[in-house]
Formats: structure tokens, C-alpha cells, sequence
């Protein structure tokens, strides 16, 4: 591959959620992809009947996966939440943290102490799965599945989005090809088309040309369906309603006279909730365990706010008392955005917060060479260290109690084992080990204990900030109490745009950071816990129907590419079904 | 709209399987939307077990859908197949023939009389639902339900043709990102891009524009899915392993040197059959009464078969005594195809034929003005009539049984319906009338006795031509024996491409041709049954995967455009669930 930027963009799909291969913590015996094909499922009639579901309350797709009923919600209404618990992380890493492993792994544990746990999780992407190996269902015998279903179209929650994005624009080309009526600027329009497969070649397109009966010519381009606005939308709403008055919100545009064109102005929103009306429910799967799973939306942790749907949240905490949910990247951008935009939107009071971390990461943090992360280095792991402890004083900031869950590697020692519980302990924070890649539930019962303990402690979440501060205010705040930078500047564009929103009355949205994930900072080669920095905002983009503004510090690849050997060539399915490749 | 060639588009996709708005044969007291959400729906287990089928043969999607295992083919290979009847009609006019109506009613009359039969049918393309109004799945109380869900997402498979078609197209401009190690030409690339949307300003664009990172530049397209030769490959595979054979023989583009580029050189065929492992079982559905239906594929009529797949067809005939399938277009296209490739593809060997028409179509053939089909024109009718004939006369070429269904409207007068009738005796060919659009199965009694008893007369089935024939030969037969041209010209580029074609060993493939629905020539003025013309082939296009070449008499649009007021802006889902504006 060419191009830093596009190399960027690889690592930002597909590090998440995945412990990256040759760096799992067991030989290499057997593929995620074996281990899911050998688990035993059970039916998901059971699955919902073991939740106290009836046949009304959801809808079979396939043995193994169903969509959940939108009516739960009004029938348990009065049925008191279970205790909600967010996995974070430290900032990834090249080492890979196993942050979607250790979620699903907990809630397997969580059960496998006696607790009636779920795990709410994003749906993985079907494009990045043919571009770098690694799948985002968890992985070892901590995994969701069918992941083989999971990974690739699944219930077709990603397809909807897709089309109901490009309805979208079609009816805005359309709109200008039958005379313009909106009186739209084809140099200001802002809603791109959406594909769900890495394709570099559709990043910057000139469409419409051709014949008078082509379109309108001009340049556009193509994201991947997990960048579409619709994504952070579905994630955020409440109600098909509520969706569909989003997507009237939903900016596409700029007339001559600079005006927003929203998807309302182009009658869209009754269409669009149409196509939108199945993806809306959650969808129910299952852990190799058999623990129930509601896996559903997956936005970016970047330019959206990295957490799934909060229907598939509230809806699990109806039907569990423990439920496990897991926010994009590291707890700099993740767990603030889950408290700060989550937390907010969707009436949710998070009760612990699981910090996930690794030996090896750590040691990363603290520039260990990539190459020798299996040897012992006290130093190295506790000059990264530092790391870690930042993120734990940031947790400490909204008011829920955390610990850190250490994804147990056969390399790490135990003086480096000591090292990270002493630091820990010495900021009051509990460190429990976690073995589920290797051993399933089993490999996560002190973790279990743990978080149940810690979940029992009064919890006195609150948002970083008042969401009723001026933009730039909020965005200064969370430079300075979680990133620790000197203060925050704006390009002359991000200026000028910052005094649009407030004029357009968009100045009371929380702000959705879209920042590199390897640092605290806006510099991806800064790890640890960076000091002495400004961060710089080099555009504000008003998400209306999302309903956030969009902060971006620096170029964020919204359409990956494929590498030189593509995942997809080493992929196969026999005539007997047995997939190979998929991982 | 502008420009003649989109208008046709529009046609193209639209008119087929839908009773146009205004000319149905009732008083529009009910939408077809409000007839289907009305209707009562048996559990789709309850539909499967009614076939005979067990848990094990098939995977529900929600409750009234459901995919069925390709494993039934071979669990029951020794059941004799049931009979299989053809459904197709006159040319097409802007009257609409009802012909999806006709063969969904002749499946729940042959029900209604005591025979198990089942329908099989293309699914519709969720693009063209957003432009102008119309459903393909049956009208009035001939419908297959759920209709919201066939018209719209259905169970995925158009999203995954869709997926597999455009991963085939990013690993190719990847390949020649990487340094082109195939030595693809990229100005004779074939294989285009695809989105279900009627998306005008995605005909032609040029992609790969930006930086160093973001692919090679050069012209290309989108096509709406439907276009896509996967498609295509679907109708007519018999297996995945098959399928994926054919993905490997799909031809993406030319070397420098002019060799073809196939997606087997790309090591795309397993991938893509990964992505093809659902949405190559045929899914299970009913009609509104209840009659099991099998909707699967849904390639276009004129520069692919045009029929439902072969799994599907095959499937029927081992759970029915009766299949009713149903042919794209007029039976000049959609006939001569099913007896020509997909019948041998298949091994299927068709019983009988149902020509549906109507007397407001043959007097619109007669040359009647649209505005005045409801008044009695005997002069017009009578000829128009030669429509019909040559058809009938066409038909029994083939050496199949045929009857005429008439599909019934209140303007239709006695001395009308008499002159069809023995015009029609007058060849040996019965006419029923059918009244399936306002009666359902009721409607369709008499039309399915005269069926059984068409059935069990012997059908000695052969195809027009010998595959084995040249190319041009083959063309010539359909065209003097079908059309009734008076010979066939090649363009230069056509004879260029037919020398190629033979060169490179392809042909001994079946035709495939690519003419207007409208008339029997290769003009979509001349209605009726024109003399005295020639058919011009401009071009030939090697579809290696599904298995024939697409001979092309005329421009074909393969990517639909959105009307002024598109039919998306009239649609809505209320909180619930109420759906209004699909039709």
C-alpha cells in the first residue's frame, strides 16, 4: 500500500475489537474461525426464552440470530435497568489490546458466576473483513457467533444503511438534475454516497457525466457505510420515530445563498425510515457460551461515537442485571463520547467502567520495539505505564468507579504483573487478570468477581461538561481535563465554521472529537501520556441528525483501501460450507 | 424526465409484474400495500411443514419468510418433479398485462381446485420502488406477501449480488493500484460497478481521482444490481460450487495484449462465494392465500434470461404436483430464453404455457390511443390479435402446450372477449378468462382446470436451436424464426466482437439477446407483428459466468434514473408500523 494516509486508514477499521494476529495469547492452534465453527449454538428460541421472551417479542433469523422487538422496551417499562458496565481501554496499539474479547469474555464470566449477564457490542463491517485479516466478533473462546454471519452480512442492518444513505443522495442529484427547485449549490454539497467495502478508488469521483439525461456533473465521493451520519443516527435514536425526525435534521447540503438543505427539504425521512425499519431492531446472537449477545449498529469511534445502538443497550438492561457494553478505541475517545454523548441521549447511568489493557501494550506506551515485546522490560512497561494512569484519572472524572482488566499474554512476568497492580493500586484501582481467550468464561471469574464488587459502589456518573457551554468551550474542556493539552486552536476554517454553527443554532450539540486513537494527542506517534501540546481543530461539521458537531484534529480516513495481498484471495467456502480465510 | 433512453429505463424496470396504476381491473377502493398488510399470514414453518419439509430444510427470516436448504435437491433427487408451467405474455404496453398477477393467481387457483401448486418468481429490485410507483410482486388479491419486505431488503440476496459484484471491482483496481501485475488495460475494463438505486448520475464517472494512495484514474459506472452477471450466474447456477466455477469464468476486463482478465485470475471466486452462502438458498414465501410461493433472483429479460433461479424452479418441482413460473417481457424475449437457456441449464423440461394478454393491450397493438381503451373497438382488437398469434405460433415451435389467460376488465365487452376466443381457436388454442387481480384464486378456477388439463397432454419440448450451431447462425434462427425478421446485420464492431468471441472458444454459448420488450423488432414503435424489417446487432458481450452472449440490438439503459417526483417522497412508516406509498 501506498501513502501514510491510506495505511492510516487500515489500522483505524481494523485494530479494534481484535487481538491482532501472531500476537494472540495462545499458540495459534486453531483459527477464530474453527473455534466459532466447532461451538456447539444453541437455538435462538432458547436464547430468547432464557430472557423471559416470548415468540412476539422477537423475530428468528436463521437458527442462531433474531431481531428483538422494539415493544420490549414499552412492555418492560417498568422493570428496573440492570447494572451497566462500559469496556474501555488504554490507547490501542500496534499489540492489540483484545478489548471486544475481553467484553464478550465478561459477560461470559459474569454468567459463569451466577450472574444473568448480556454483552451489547457494534457490528463489525463487511468491507475492512476482505481488506487486513482479523475479524470484530471477539476471537479465541471468547467469541460471538455465528461469527462467520456476524462478520459478513448478517441481518443486513449495514445494507439498509447503505441504501437509505444513498436513496438520500440520489434524490439530492435528482433534485438538481430536474431543475433545481432547493436551489442547492452542487460545489456545497456535503453527503457523500456510502459503500460497505474498502475501495480507494471511490474516495474523490467525478459523477454525472455523460448525456443530458446523465445527472449533473460534479465532484463527490464514496465512505464506507460505517462514516455515514445514518450509522451514528440509528445508534443514537430512540425510536423509529425519533430516527426519522433525524434524518429530516440530516444536512446534505448548501444553497447559493449558504442555507442548510436538510433531507427533509427533499421529503426523504418517510422513505429512508421505510428502508430503515428491521435494521432499527436490535439483533440477538450469542457467545460460545451460550450467553446471550445483542450485537447492533457500529459506528466509528471517530468521527461518530464508537458505541452500539443505544436500543440494543436499554434493551439489555431490561433483560439482564449485568449488562457489558464497549466503546470504541481508547477511553480518550470512547468513554468520553459514551458519557458525554451516549450516556446523555439515551437516559443511561453506567455503573463500572473496565479498563482493558495488556503487558505488551503498555511496554509499546513506553517504546518498547515492536519486535521484543515478549521479553521482560520493568522499564520500558513502567515509563508506559503512565499511559494507563491517565485514562484512570479521566475515568475518575465522571464519577464511576473502574478497574483494569489485564489480557494475560504467556509472556508477561510476574514482576511486570506486580508493577502494573502496585501503580494501579496506588491510584485506588483494582487489577484482575483475564484469561478468556484461552479459556472462555472460566479465564474471567476473579474479573467477574471484581466488577460485580465494583458495580456495587456508588456510582456518581456525570458528563465531563454542560452540553448548554459555548462549542468552543466544550471542546476545550475535554482538550485539557482528558488529553491534557495547553489548549485548543482553530484553523481560520474551523473559525469560520464554529461561527456558522452557533449562527445556524447548532452551539448547544456535544461535540464528537475525531482525534488519532494511538495518543492522547493529535499526533499518533506520541504515546504514553504526552505533555506540553495544543491541539489543533481544523474543522467543525455539524452532525444535525446524529446530533453532535464533529471536532476533526487531522485527516480522517473515511474509505480504507486494500493492501497489496487482500484478505479476500485466502478465502474460501467448500461445498460442505467449511469457510476458510474468514478470521 | 429528459432524454427518450431514460424514459425507456424506467419502462424497462418497472412494467414488468405490476398492473400500471389507473388500468387495473378494479376500482382502486385498496392499494395493493393496504390489500397486503390486511391479509392473514400462516407461519412460515406452518408453510414449510405443508410442503413436507422438516426443521433442517429451512431457516426462517421473521415469521412469513424463510430460506430454503439447498440440501432438500438432494434429499429428495428421486421424487419425480411436479409440472411445470411457463407465465409469460403478449409484448408489453403501457397498458400493463398483469402478468406476475396471473401467475401468482394461477398457483392459488390450482390450490383453490385441489392441486398442490406453487409459484416461483424473480425478486424485484428495491432501486426502481423509489422512482415510479408499482410493485413486482402481484397485484390486487394476487399478491405474495409480505409484499413491504419482497419489495424492499427481502432476505438480502440483491445486498449480497451487490456486495460480491463490487468486491470483484475494488480487488481489480486494487491490482492495478498495486502495480498492475496482470497487465490489465484499464480502458478495457468491463466489469462496472453496481447499487440497487435508480442513481442517473452514477452512469458515468471517473474514479481513482486525489492523491498518490487513491487508485489509478479512469472512466467507469455504476449499474443498477439487477445488470450485475452475478446475477445473472445466480438464475442459472445449479450449486455454490457451481456458482463459484462461475465467478471464476467472469470477465472483468483485457490485457494489453487483448487477453481476457477473469475474476479466477483476480482470486476473487472464493470470497465471493462466501458473500453468495445465503443468498443462494431460495427463499420461502406465501400468497395471500396462503399458497407456498419461492421468490429467488431476479435477472433483467432483455440483456439477461429474465427468470427466477434454477434452484428455485427445481426446488418447487420436487414439493409441488404444479410449478408456475413466470418469463420476463413478452414471450419473443422471456419465452424463447427460458426454453433456450434456461431450461437446458436447469435440465427443466416444461409442460405447458400460459400467454397472458388482455383486451385492452391487443387494442392498444391495433393501434388504439391509450386514453380510449375502454371503449369497444372491434377494428383494433381484432388487429392488434396478430400480437398474440405470432406468439402462439412461436410458441408451439418449441413444441410446448399453450392456452391464453385473459386477464379481465370491466370494460371488456362480450363481442371482445368472442373475437379473442376464436382467433385463438382458430390456431387450436384454448382462452380462459381470469379475474385472479379482484377474485384471487376464486378468480382463476376455469383458467386452472384448462392448465391440468394442458399438462397432461404431451410436451415435446426442444429448444429453437442447437447450441452447438455457429453464433451467427443461432442469432439468425431466433430472429427469422421468432421475430420474423428478414435477416440479421452485424455491426463492424459486432463481426469484430463475433471473431473474438469464436476465437477465444465461446461460441458454442447460447444467445442472449438484448432487444426492446415492445415490439417483435428491434424498434419499440413497431407493435403488433411487423414484416419486412432486419435486426441489427450492434454489439456482442462475452458473459463467460452466467454462460451466454448478450447480442445488443439498441440501447440498453442498465442503470435506471428517478423520475421528477419520485415515488420515495410519497413513502412512510408510522410509529406503527403502518407503511403507506409502496405499491
Amino acid at each position: 500500500m501506498r501513502g501514510g494516509t491510506a495505511y492510516l486508514a487500515q489500522v483505524v477499521v481494523r485494530v479494534e475489537g481484535c487481538v491482532a494476529p501472531g500476537v494472540s495469547n495462545v499458540p495459534p492452534v486453531k483459527t477464530d474461525v474453527e473455534i466459532a465453527q466447532e461451538a456447539t449454538l444453541r437455538p435462538i428460541g432458547e436464547i430468547a426464552e432464557g430472557l423471559g421472551l416470548t415468540a412476539e417479542d422477537y423475530e428468528p433469523y436463521g437458527h442462531t440470530k433474531a431481531k428483538l422487538s422494539l415493544g420490549i422496551l414499552d412492555r418492560l417499562a417498568d422493570r428496573p435497568d440492570g447494572r451497566l458496565i462500559l469496556c474501555t481501554a488504554i490507547n490501542p496499539t500496534a499489540a492489540g489490546e483484545g478489548k471486544t474479547t475481553t467484553n464478550v469474555g465478561l459477560s461470559m464470566a459474569l454468567n459463569a458466576i451466577g450472574k444473568k449477564a448480556m454483552t451489547t457490542l457494534r457490528e463489525p463491517s463487511l468491507g475492512p473483513s476482505f481488506g487486513m485479516k482479523g475479524g470484530a466478533a471477539g476471537g479465541g473462546y471468547a467469541q460471538v457467533v455465528p461469527m462467520e454471519d456476524i462478520n459478513l452480512h448478517f441481518t443486513g442492518d449495514f445494507h439498509a444503511i447503505t441504501a437509505a444513505h444513498n436513496l438520500l443522495a440520489a434524490l439530492l442529484d435528482n433534485s438538481i438534475h430536474q431543475g433545481n427547485p432547493l436551489n442547492i449549490n452542487p460545489k456545497r454539497i456535503t453527503w457523500p454516497r456510502v459503500m460497505d467495502m474498502n475501495d480507494r478508488a471511490l474516495r474523490n469521483i467525478v459523477i454525472g457525466m455523460g448525456k443530458v439525461g446523465d445527472g449533473v456533473v460534479r465532484e463527490s465521493g464514496f465512505e464506507i457505510t460505517v462514516a455515514s451520519e445514518i450509522m451514528a443516527a440509528l445508534c443514537l435514536a430512540t425510536s423509529l420515530e425519533d430516527l426519522k425526525e433525524r434524518f429530516g435534521r440530516m444536512i446534505v447540503g448548501y444553497t447559493y445563498d449558504k442555507q442548510p438543505v436538510t433531507a427533509a427539504d427533499l421529503q426523504a425521512p418517510g422513505a429512508m425510515a421505510l428502508l430503515m425499519k428491521d435494521a432499527i431492531k436490535p439483533n440477538l446472537v450469542q457467545t460460545l457460551e451460550n450467553t446471550p449477545a445483542i450485537i447492533h449498529g457500529g459506528p466509528f469511534a471517530n468521527i461518530a461515537h464508537g458505541n452500539n445502538s443505544i436500543i440494543a443497550t436499554r434493551t439489555a438492561l431490561k433483560l439482564a442485571d449485568y449488562v457489558v457494553t464497549e466503546a470504541g478505541f481508547g477511553a480518550d475517545l470512547g468513554a468520553e463520547k459514551f458519557f458525554d454523548i451516549v450516556c446523555p441521549a439515551g437516559g443511561l447511568r453506567p455503573d463500572a467502567v473496565v479498563v482493558v489493557a495488556t503487558v505488551r501494550a503498555l511496554k509499546l506506551n513506553g517504546g518498547k520495539d515492536k519486535k521484543e515485546l515478549a521479553n521482560e522490560d520493568l522499564f520500558a512497561l513502567g515509563t508506559g505505564m503512565v499511559n494507563l494512569e491517565q485514562h484512570l484519572e479521566n475515568l475518575a472524572k465522571f464519577g464511576v468507579p473502574a478497574l483494569v482488566a489485564l489480557n494475560r499474554f504467556p509472556s508477561d512476568t510476574d514482576a511486570e504483573l506486580r508493577l502494573v497492580r502496585e501503580r494501579c493500586e496506588a491510584l485506588g484501582v483494582t487489577v484482575v487478570l483475564s484469561e478468556v481467550f484461552t479459556k472462555g468464561g472460566q479465564g474471567g471469574a476473579d474479573m467477574a468477581r471484581a466488577v460485580v464488587e465494583l458495580a456495587e459502589q456508588e456510582s456518581s456518573y456525570s458528563p465531563l461538561y454542560d452540553v448548554e457551554e459555548p462549542m468552543h468551550a466544550k471542546i476545550e474542556t475535554i482538550a485539557r481535563e482528558i488529553y491534557r493539552a495547553d489548549g485548543v486552536d482553530l484553523s481560520p476554517a474551523a473559525a469560520a465554521q464554529l461561527g456558522q454553527i452557533n449562527a445556524d443554532g447548532y452551539g448547544n450539540l456535544p461535540v464528537c472529537m475525531a482525534k488519532t486513537q494511538y495518543s492522547f494527542s493529535d499526533d499518533p506517534t506520541r504515546l504514553g501520556a504526552p505533555r506540553g501540546f495544543r491541539i489543533t481543530v481544523r474543522e467543525l461539521v455539524v452532525n444535525a441528525g446524529a446530533g453532535f458537531v464533529v471536532a476533526l484534529t487531522g485527516d480522517i480516513m473515511r474509505m480504507p483501501g486494500l493492501p497489496k495481498v487482500p484478505a479476500a484471495v485466502g478465502m474460501d467456502i467448500s461445498a460442505d460450507g467449511t469457510i476458510t480465510g474468514l478470521s
